[in-house]
């Protein structure tokens, strides 16, 4: 294994404490519960917003902390749910009078801890909702869900969550516009390498020089079958076809179209891959209306991208419109 | 090969193409001269900026493109020079009044394509100066330079040549200020893994499985000697080492800290040796007063980074601090 690492175990602290050295403004590390957190956090003037998942899929989610997006991010260790005792930890550190919403993908660990979390917050006499995100088509249940797995298109929920929150939104619209995002966003991905895991050392699952594997999960996970590389055109079709017929994407329709490196892929070739869908899309009568190209969820240092659609209306495209900044930026 | 490529030998305009589609208002291909630009450029108010070297570098220099930065960017091939003519094209389109300026990296061939160029515009007339940059201190000549290389570092020269021209500067003030951070940035990198062209289909380079190559190019040439993988500290060590020594950065320095990934490793990775990096730079007395981690010069697929350093003033703080806005965003 050949990785910028110290210490496997130390891996994501000594990563948080990275992303908040080179942000001291805006963001803080808290290590007794590990977790990212705004400096202005909480502002009751807002609901708070708070997304927990495994590590190894940066930048989510501790890298879309910030005004706008999150509040905090709480991740596990790569791979694996926050604890539950630190996710509640995070809610009480956030919250805020108008509440606190928790944002979840849709993996039954993950699920777990949140929903004990919430729990014990609610005991505790805070004011919590929790928002599970499941857009991923290509497979119903897998290793580790039950129903739809939460993949890139995670990052609409945040931005539109965000933004209604720093507009004053209450919990309750909050949520409506959370769940109304995740209704109209549609995700799939496949892999052309397997990922290392630090801990591992070694790929996490064997594919072949010539294979690819269609429908991957962020974690490595099985996706719809094995197939052989093929031009780019053609993956980016394979793709696209699962995700505009599920929905449905329509003729007519405006949708945000994002291709999401899956961690160790170039940017050149994930705009060679917008491209394409960009003008399949315009074939079928589907107007690109906002663009997303590059690294939003990741697996680690996989070679691969997922082609997500969001089905735009006026309100959607004016929260994911609105100003934000993150603790991962190119200026 | 395992890559999102349809013909290898249309993978930079079909890149090129893709990049201007998910841009539509502000960038604009021009497929005749395989060229990007700004659809308001040339702007008679503003010194024109041009950045032309190979491709598989990206964001550098395409995605660079944008208000504060770039007014056009002249690709060549995948780690190919542009054509001559296509630099004096290009030049001839974003001509401005207040002339242009042309930046280079320091490679022999980028530097006979852009000194012909140059030529040929003077005797049309225009306006133009070219700038050369040199901030890889690794080697001092090599496989295809006479001189110090051009790496990750011309980022900030961009960066505060676009602010300057943004805010009027003249074209000798620009040329000014684009040697005066040069002169202050100072790069190095090292490699964990090979880079596959498209077009070659195979690995440029071998590297053993506990092999890296320290002080390497941007091209994959070679850069300062073999080792075998260490601990991520020692990594930012043995890169940070050099280029504070070269300058030499000393106690009480104000600097930007770049930790640039160089196509292959996952972000998380580069926030761990920011972190490191950062710490040590502070136990040397040095402030880290602007931080930017992430992929801003690459080598394909490579995976490794490299450490740039800027000795700051006001004036360069300024100017790396002012708004920008380019074609490769998060939002």
């Amino acid at each position: 294994m050949k990785k910028i690492v110290n210490d496997p175990q130390r891996f994501v602290p000594e990563m948080l404490e990275g992303l908040a050295l080179a942000n001291p403004d805006t963001l803080r590390y808290v290590p007794e519960y590990n977790l990212i957190m705004r400096t202005d956090a909480p502002r009751d003037d807002k609901v708070s917003i708070v997304q927990g998942s495994g590590s190894g899929h940066e930048p989510a989610h501790v890298m879309a902390v910030g005004k706008g997006m999150l509040d905090a991010a709480c991740p596990g260790d790569v791979f694996a749910a926050p604890p539950m005792d630190y996710v509640y930890e995070t809610t009480k550190l956030v919250n805020s009078s108008k509440g606190v919403l928790l944002l979840v993908n849709n993996y039954t660990g993950d699920r777990m801890a949140f929903d004990m979390a919430q729990e014990m917050s609610l005991a505790d006499g805070v004011t919590v909702k929790t928002l599970f995100i499941d857009d991923d088509v290509a497979v119903q249940d897998s290793t580790w869900t039950v129903g739809r797995r939460g993949v890139a298109g995670n990052f609409f929920v945040i931005k539109a969550v965000g933004a209604a929150s720093e507009a004053g939104a209450d919990l309750d619209e909050v949520v409506r516009i959370g769940e109304k995002v995740n209704s109209v966003t549609r995700t799939m991905g496949l892999a052309l390498t397997a990922c290392t895991p630090p801990a591992k050392g070694s790929p996490l699952f064997e594919l072949g020089d010539d294979e690819i594997e269609i429908g991957v999960g962020i974690h490595g996970e099985p996706g719809r079958r094995r197939a052989k590389i093929m031009p780019g055109n053609e993956l980016v079709d394979t793709l696209l076809e699962p995700v505009v017929n599920d929905l449905p994407f329509e003729s007519g329709d405006r949708v945000a179209l994002m291709i999401n490196g899956l961690g160790g892929t170039p940017i050149s070739e994930l705009y060679l891959a917008y491209g394409h869908a960009h003008k399949q899309l315009a074939e079928r009568g589907i107007t690109v209306a906002r663009s997303y190209v590059g690294e939003y969820c990741t697996s680690l240092d996989m070679a691969g991208f997922s082609v997500t659609l969001v089905r735009l209306d006026d309100e959607i495209e004016g929260l994911l419109a609105a100003p934000a900044e993150i603790g991962m930026r190119i200026f």
